[in-house]
């Protein structure tokens, strides 16, 4: 069973993250967590914020010498403007008042789109400075550090890679028959500022970027997640919480500003005639059991089945938008502007690197349910096994 | 904590479906139970097999005269096809051997689309059988009625009433602008052959049902569930996993043939710019906070946000296909034509009812996170004071 | 991941259990869960009610032919005096009223030691019917009936054995260096009225409930459960919630009258110093380690060790007294006598049943955890393969 | 629904703890942490280890000016010994090698009773060192850390407190009539060397540990912790793993070195008589319901009474003993002395500080589950509404 939780307010002192469940025996350093926490830092179209120095990573327990030990595994991500809020982020009581200003100034016009509002009534705010602070997508970081150790737990295990790319921002996107990228394409996507491999849709998103940002607004777009190596077999039908989809799913839903998921062709299956919406079996030259298509993304009877696994999430525009959207200030009743918060245009890309997190930490979890292990080397063990045992005719 | 688990083979002898963890004094009937699986019978494109005689159900536990004690309910749903079956379906070993044709003929030209492939490699048969009495559609009966308890106690404890009605059918469907059906629309909706309101989108969705049943195709479509009534708070954003948007995201996707998921506007979310796809805050005349629009359809920062939800799923055609679709049989490795159990066109009313009864079990569990509670009464006096409590201008 | 869970009121129409989890291929039949339950209706001191007719057990799922099919596994145990019943526990609403009286009387004198007050307060009754109803031991047949389905798994793939015998009854007891029984003793057991293989302690265990009974009184005592042929590994340290040991003991505490649970030598590990409490490591003549002592009781460090498994518990009397308890009618508020549902001298012999049925699905949760596996000889795969994976100087 | 995690080694840079699923508004600060702390480091009979400095502990996320959250509360308590270990512990890979002597020395002699020998086999290494890291004791200063934001909650919601005391040590211990210690005598416990209030016994106790020592030994006790002011229905009846006495149970023997757990009288109520093992409930002066005695341990039908909660627990000796314990070398296959890490003779006191901060996790739990809430104020509201609303009788 895999565990893992994050924890941590956007201007705290740290953002920690912990997972639970993995064997001993896998390779990862903190470099893997920088490389990847790095990798959600790019895009076009972010502002001023992630622009900053490189993450301060620590792996604090559960790793030694490059090696996990079974133990859990705690991953601290400092903040590196943490000086600036020491006093309004403090944990412990201030022997002094800080007045009510700058930093500190209280938050009482919650933001549309946003968690402020509910969060407020939810928890009994009249601030909404400790609601935003948690449901800020900064703590995406912390499940971008787990998913590299995911990252690197899958393909030690089962050889099993991911990869994500966007698929289109603001409605401007990549050709519908662009190629799917595999994992050898991830360097040539971290090249490209909008996480692509289609030159003509790249210019495509970037020109909507300029142009919305010009207009003083925000876009949102939609990204996809790919898996490639995933044995058949993960997930099941036989209760329909232990299914793949159901998973992955409630997974990537669970990103602050998705609104939507497809697994393979999602909605346009809902379109097509059942004789143009499988993946028929046939055999290849090999005698091998193939598919002709993979309009299921990977996933038929809420298993894995083989072939690469697909899912896509729909991200809204971020809510905070330089003309501002028109909200109530909780502490008078008036109309007012919401807070304005940051000066991203989009973060579409980095969606994309924070929903590839989600999909390995899901299917890092299926592999430990399938196979079981408490070792690198009884996982990989137990998994070649099974695939060995599948009759000549079902391989 | 909610738990619920279904049981039960396609042709086995009864369905059986567990709840565990809701309050005492719900107020509940075998006959809700049925009234429920009447209506996800029903539906314009269905064949033969749903329209045999109703559901047999009995409450074997959890409830007496009409009331829940607040321990497990136990709903067994018989299958009135059993006598035919007793052999064939035996959980105990026969003491003869049944000759492997007829009913009891190996199933070995695994269909595309469904679990019959990976199931049997994942578990071990050289026969789909075990796979498809399992990962059928027949199960969804169990959650159906487990969804009518839920119903009831979410109209009993808060006030909250769900409805669900269809989209669209291969891509023909309701106007865009048409109004949205709310619970007092349920009868008229279990009137309609595809459960809409709309005249005109009925129509065509039989339309496109009759074209595609003639070409002997099937098809899939889109379908939504609507609550009214949910307060604000259900869900949160401190932790991804305790999100309501994800959790409805895993229940639904979860569902047998659906392929993605839509929390409010969805998709649409993805291509409109961040003034135009947020819902604005204002006070209505009462100074009572208010929204000009519900695209975020009712969910904010994983939160309900007191405005109806509104959930929506793909589902894809049908895999058993009257021209069927291409395989290979297992036993021989040989190119072969897919098995065809069924006869249905296309199964999206039904879907729409099974969907309504996952987000009715995910919302019950919302509410017994954020409530507690373990009596009727219980809920509801909590439920009031919470919203009873929220300051002046926030409400 | 292996899920369970019970169902049923003491005098309803029946008991439900529902297992989930487990793989396919494990050979079982409903004899198999007969025979477990008419084990646990044996024991010297039981009343009338044990020793009615066999008990009508139904898997109505996840068996086919007498093997499991991966499926949730569910099992009707009815209740064989249902007809005196119908309408005093009808599930449904009575068309008609039924005298307060004979079996339909209000129990308002909540028995002390009973879950009676605590649980018409909890859930807002003003009659203890509901409460002793689904408090009632009679719901461990259901456990029963799920243990001997995970017998089956646990001896299938692993080759784990269990045994329980009964230690002491009211402080009058077995030799404490009486051999411990092993799997092949379980005729021997069953064959005893006390459930143990010492003649002497029998008979001062007999003689111990004649006295209590004349009396007027009732009477616990201490039960054992052995688990054998369990393989280094099943739990964990590094999490305390993954402990074997903290799952056994939460399991065997969990059930109804349970006081106090032991690992190997228990309270007498408190009085010892460390140079007799431990298991020194040595190895055999074959070179393999060995322990020269079982105090651990097969577990160290929250995990199997290799060794038997050892887990004791205390049962305290059944609090339904013939010369009853001083209690509160709690529609009058005045002193009363607690009602009386039964006459059981006492059912330690029972309870150690029930507790090796709590053994048998925590071990069988464990395996599956260790080593995952969907089908019988996938987990007997890895388990042998992990084994066999130990360098020569740790077996 | 609380969610709670630990992590880290023994000589790691630093432990982290984890807690999920607390309300906004508890009141607590990193001194109340340190607090805790600083009892678990008590005791007569710790060797040097005990005697450093201050935990170093940090509130990293979570809290806010003394003030929770809502969010999840990671708590990072650092490793003041960490500068010697930097090289032996780092997380990442080493640029040289290390000499395999000193602190680096293989450890290849597994001690009995520890979790050495098995999590060497499990997790497959050939080393003691990554297994004694995370099962050492030390993990529990993590648990006692959230056990004081546990005891926070508990005090400021409900009015839970909670006491924990020696008991006996080594046989030696309080008299058994000595009145049982209230949240009141907290101070008086922590000023005593053996965590008692009853001096002789505190004298016997110090002589009996002074003998051990002098013998070369170790020895453990049994301890015991109360919880005061809970209400009436924590926890069930209606499924096992739902009951409080079976949580307690299993968080308890969740500790390490614990080998048994008693509610109230425990293993006492398996040799009385039924007349006499149970809690007769009568009316007070006031016409309440109150009870002439508390053998149950405030716990009857898996649920609270209303009485103080009663938990005992048995801790065996230390298994790292001065005159070592045989074993083998798993390197050479070969005889030898175990390794022996630490110099204490007893842990009993700290050991009773873990219990009580697993009672503190395990009612917050509980309290949560019943009560629902996301506020201080709303959880001690629907509280006090709860118990409001039973009816005059049944108060």
């Amino acid at each position: 069973m895999l565990r893992w939780q994050t924890a941590g307010e956007s201007h705290g002192e740290a953002l920690v993250a912990m997972i639970e469940g993995l064997p001993s025996g896998v390779a990862v350093t903190s470099q893997d967590i920088k490389d990847a926490l790095a990798r959600r830092r790019l895009g076009y179209g972010r502002g001023a914020r992630m622009k900053f120095e490189e993450d301060k990573v620590r792996m604090l327990t559960g790793v030694r010498h490059g090696s996990t030990l079974g133990s859990p595994i705690a991953i601290e991500i400092a903040n590196t403007e943490w000086p600036k809020w020491t006093e309004v982020m403090s944990a412990d009581p201030l022997d002094h008042d800080i007045p009510r200003e700058g930093r500190n100034a209280p938050l009482s016009r919650p933001r549309p789109g946003h968690a402020d509002l509910t969060g407020m009534r939810k928890y009994g705010f009249d601030d909404a400075r400790p609601v935003l602070e948690r449901s800020s997508a900064r703590e995406t970081a912390s499940r971008v550090a787990l998913g590299a150790v995911a990252a690197k737990f899958l393909e030690q295990t089962l050889g099993i890679r991911t990869v994500s790319h966007v698929i289109s921002i603001g409605g401007a996107g990549v050709d519908e028959n662009a190629p799917l990228p595999t994992p050898d394409d991830v360097a040539a996507l971290d090249a490209s500022p909008v996480r692509t491999l289609d030159k003509d849709g790249e210019a495509r998103m970037k020109a909507r970027i300029d142009e919305i940002k010009k207009s003083g607004d925000t876009v949102g777009g939609v990204i996809e997640v790919l898996a490639y190596g995933v044995p058949a077999g993960l997930g099941t039908y036989v209760e329909s919480d232990r299914r793949l989809d159901a998973a992955l799913a409630g997974a990537v839903m669970g990103i602050q500003a998705i609104k939507g998921v497809e697994i393979g062709d999602g909605f346009l299956e809902a379109v097509r005639p059942g004789s143009q919406a499988h993946d028929e079996i046939v055999t290849d030259e090999h005698g091998r059991i193939t598919r002709l298509s993979n309009r299921a993304g990977g996933i038929e009877g809420g298993m894995s089945n083989g072939q690469p696994i697909r899912v896509r999430a729909a991200m809204k525009p971020i809510p905070s938008i330089p003309r501002a959207l028109r909200t109530v200030d909780v502490l008078t009743g008036e109309a007012a502007q919401a807070i304005n918060q940051r000066s991203d245009t989009t973060a579409v890309p980095a969606a994309s690197v924070v929903a590839e997190a989600m999909v390995r930490l899901t299917l890092a979890r299926f592999v430990l349910e399938k196979f079981g292990g408490d070792s690198v080397s009884e996982i990989r063990r137990n998994a070649e096994a099974y695939l060995a045992s599948w009759p000549e005719h079902m391989r």
